[in-house]
């Protein structure tokens, strides 16, 4: 951390500054005095230093962090990639791409099971599934709740694919074990969803969790720390879209989000295309971008009939659509493998 | 709802699809056929209708509301101001300027009782303060929490100020009954945590409702209709300042939300002039530009050492800086008064 | 300007390259060593120094300005308020309100006469109305051109009124000399245009400049330096909104920009209303919050008819609309100004 | 077009406003009447209408454009792909991927020249080099201007390949025309310079139009649609990356505009890398994802000694590593040419 004085600042008042940081933060701090100015360096762990506290202080011109503030999420730290394998033996982050597939909502066991039956046949390694839906409207259906998880559980017996599935609230966390959820999902508005996270830092299963509508990479990375500090490692980071001007689609994918987290982060990265665009047919060139920009896996929805989707069904894949995609991006990603071999 | 089909869509088609809106939705259709694309009229309460349902459809070109999405937060089913009012005398939303002071995090007696205080000397009507702290790193100070809370009381017990404080997790709702916290703060970060609206649906205290970082006007209006529909009606709205690409300030505060809410909603209009700017000397200008633009009240950080505070020390303001701005935008409002008398 | 380098960087090279530093741009280099990284502190005017090149050095890990880039426009070096005072005695900068009135676009000598004469009764200093018009489609209206500038003329000769109009290319500003515009104004579409930047540079009337849609505060200043740097000092900035995600306005009114200007700059700041959000009524109370913010000027759209407006006249007053704001922003003014004696 | 009216809009002034606009446009007026509103149906070429004239009338709700605003950089009305060919015989848009190097800036013709050796040898197709520079500040370097152009002549006749450079004013045009500039290109910062444009559209020359910071895809298509109303159909439309707020890159590609813009548009798409990212480690990632986006080509900064270039050093790869990355990209297009056969 770097941190510029205003100019003339008194010596004394440098002393006493540099004495307190030493103390409460065990950093070292090297001070460099110009003609006009004084910079001060701190050395160590400044992960706990608050930059809004030092920034506060009236002799402070500006402040710059030069370390990272994540520590367990931070592959300077932890540089392998993180693979996560769940207890039936599927892989994220191992060098193949995870394909997450199913329908936005999760409405009748014949939808899901279908679905799912469908996707699998496509090449989908994980079922992805709402029971708790977050919906702008309070009017709008909220999901099938409990049932929902049920369904998934049917469909998952049937077809062997884990499931991933969206929790909206610590009282549920119960309930999504009991049910035998694999992956948790965080969705885009819980990202900052401080209180959920560390209560998801206490259980033992993987968590996706998405980029929140206009967060930064580095927020992004700042809550899957807050998982990983309450002891949690197992998270995996989706990029989802962020919000821009631009009103073709109804968020702007960030391609670029990929490479970054990858070369910021040892954990795996994900990609929806799907809520991204939110458009159907934008699917299949994102996907085909992200896998290009090095994604571990997509989260693609399907449904049966999405113009009866329950929500969604815009950006909703047919079993027919969805099974071109995933050939065209199994095909890609070998021939990507290749590449760098 | 205007609906545009596409192109040559079969008449039988469109009959189709009318009757499914009339029957499952309730509404009336007016066809208006064209000679190159016909066009839906629905009539009626369209409020649950998801437009991405519609959008879905194969045949349909684009759709439109013409009605907004929330009914109960509207001005047009609600044309007269709503007022709140505590059951201690104090309003908002009655022409007076609500002006809500105190630290970003309580954080010893002293300290909230000595701001307290001094921002009632000042004209302050309510006492702001964080026990439950949303920040971004797991490493920062997240708050006293339940002694926070404790500790407002004794500031509220020794000036009379009600107490406005921020709620993180439906968990910790009866502890703010049971403390008496007088307005519930929902952060910005969860303004579309939906299980939580919900949850503050149902009690009756007033909550205080903050714009999400990059949510639209819109969808502050629908997370308020989230807490109205659950039967709590006090819902107080406040502009926080959005996310923008401009990284002077560290947010940027969206003065036409003000006029805009007004007129969309009954509800009042706060205006958090320190969060949307996160610089102290901007306090002043933009609390100014609020009450000119009609808010209903300010939320201001004051701190009686911002360069201890354990966190937004950069944003607050001594307690003198404060009497200043207090006085001036105190004087302003009566000056406004007078203009439209 | 500090300059972090990476760990390990050879003592050599950073010799090496703190002397290319203090030979190539005449700043002394300070550099403090520490145990895991190397700072270079630079003193002196480093405006000329191209951030971009030194954070291309692959031994930099990065670099912080302290210094702003700008110097003419920079309050720093010339803290007195700049105030533009035109041949014809009207002042703008000077603690009075400038109230720039007029249409979109000039159409006929009897509509911007009647504009003209109206505003001016209501308390507008200056006439503004586009003859050169940018417009989004090849097919609209493109204004009257140079018929446009006669026109203007007959309506300052009746009513005194100087004349505020923009100019879209280096081609046209001997026309616009010719016909004696007063200020000329630089649209947001062209605030980079550098060319034409340049080209104001060299003569001597009063440039409007208006922020770009997505240009921060800083590219606003460095543009008023590109017309400053040229040789002329009489440079007025405009806040007219910027693009963002929220679509109920045409633009985001950035309230803030106006103290950060007058604290960044000495240079007159006026807001542009009806631009920043593209609706009539939203004018006046936007209008007023720049006012209370310290806004030297407002720039507001008024038509004799704005349904018949041939462009923007949605956001346009009628005159008798105008009035009413006018009215209000200049009593509001006063009680402001009594405010800070 | 679809137009609302408000509630109750007198009957007579319906028909008075359908008349008006049925003269005035010479388009077929459908009117629709509801119970509580009336909505008009505007058909045939609605392209000249202004969208605010309509919205300004006091009785209009809201307005819709069904029909997009541009007509010959419509695919609707041109299905075929444009295929841009250089009188040399060099293709855009045929299936190969047109791959664009060279340096931001050219400097001397000993580096403008062994760059174009360099990359050609890697595979690049066109030789990029800026010689009129917009630069954000009035002291940064503005380029070789003329010389530049030289400079890149005699690059071209050692190498043969095309040239692409940027062009600053309208001015500029007839020496772009002497020195034989193949392809001229358009800036973000001038894409709305429709003076600029207007000229572009009577030179016969293919244009690349970059997209502004902040335009929409829509104004990007309007302002193709500028060059080509002037008789020029030769446009390259390039996505260069958006202004959002996150600040690890310059800018935020936005992936999705490739695959839309060649739905909307039967223009070629390119894509620039460099400036989306502003970082030379994310051009291969994001160069990658461009391709399996479907990009028709690429431009790329390429310099022989990125630490000494004059401009954007920190975004240009080295001769070495662009060879990599061609190597990469092109193996990529033929994977995915198969994929699809």
């Amino acid at each position: 951390m770097i941190i510029v004085l205003k100019p003339n600042c008194p010596e004394e008042q440098v002393k006493k500054f540099t004495d307190s940081l030493t103390q409460e933060y065990n950093v070292k701090v090297n001070t460099w005095v110009g003609t006009q100015s004084t910079v001060l360096g701190l050395l160590g762990d400044t992960t706990s230093i608050d930059i809004d506290y030092i920034a506060a202080q009236d002799f402070v011109e500006s402040v710059k962090r030069v370390q990272e503030p994540y520590k367990k999420a931070n592959r300077k730290f932890h540089p392998d990639n993180t693979v996560i394998t769940l207890p039936t033996g599927q892989k994220i982050g191992d060098g193949n791409l995870a394909l997450i597939a199913g329908p936005c909502s999760v409405e009748t066991e014949a939808q899901i099971c279908e679905v799912a039956e469908r996707v699998k046949a496509s090449g989908a390694t994980f079922l992805r599934g709402g029971a708790f839906k977050p919906r702008t409207s309070p009017y709008s259906f909220q999901g099938l709740q409990a049932e929902g998880l049920e369904l998934l559980k049917k469909a998952k017996a049937k077809t062997g694919l884990p499931i991933v599935t969206e929790i909206m609230s610590i009282g549920h966390i119960p309930l999504f074990e009991e049910e035998g959820v694999d992956i948790i999902q965080v969705g885009a508005r819980n990202m900052q969803n401080f209180e959920l996270l560390k209560a998801l830092g206490k259980i033992n299963k993987p968590i996706l969790l998405k980029r929140g509508l206009s967060n930064t990479i580095e927020e992004l990375l700042m809550s899957a720390e807050y998982i990983m500090a309450g002891g949690n490692d197992q998270v995996i980071l989706c990029e989802r879209g962020i919000r821009t001007y631009e009103t073709y689609t109804r968020n702007t994918l960030d391609i670029s989000a990929v490479p970054i987290l990858k070369k910021l982060s040892h954990l795996p990265v994900v990609v929806d295309p799907s809520h991204a665009s939110g458009i159907a047919w934008l699917v299949e060139p994102l996907a085909m971008a992200a896998v290009a920009a090095g994604a571990d896996g997509l989260i693609i929805e399907v449904h049966n009939n999405p113009a009866k989707a329950l929500s969604d069904g815009a950006q909703s894949l047919t079993p027919d659509q969805f099974d071109r995609v995933a050939h065209h991006v199994l095909r890609t990603k070998d021939a990507l493998s290749k590449l760098n071999a």
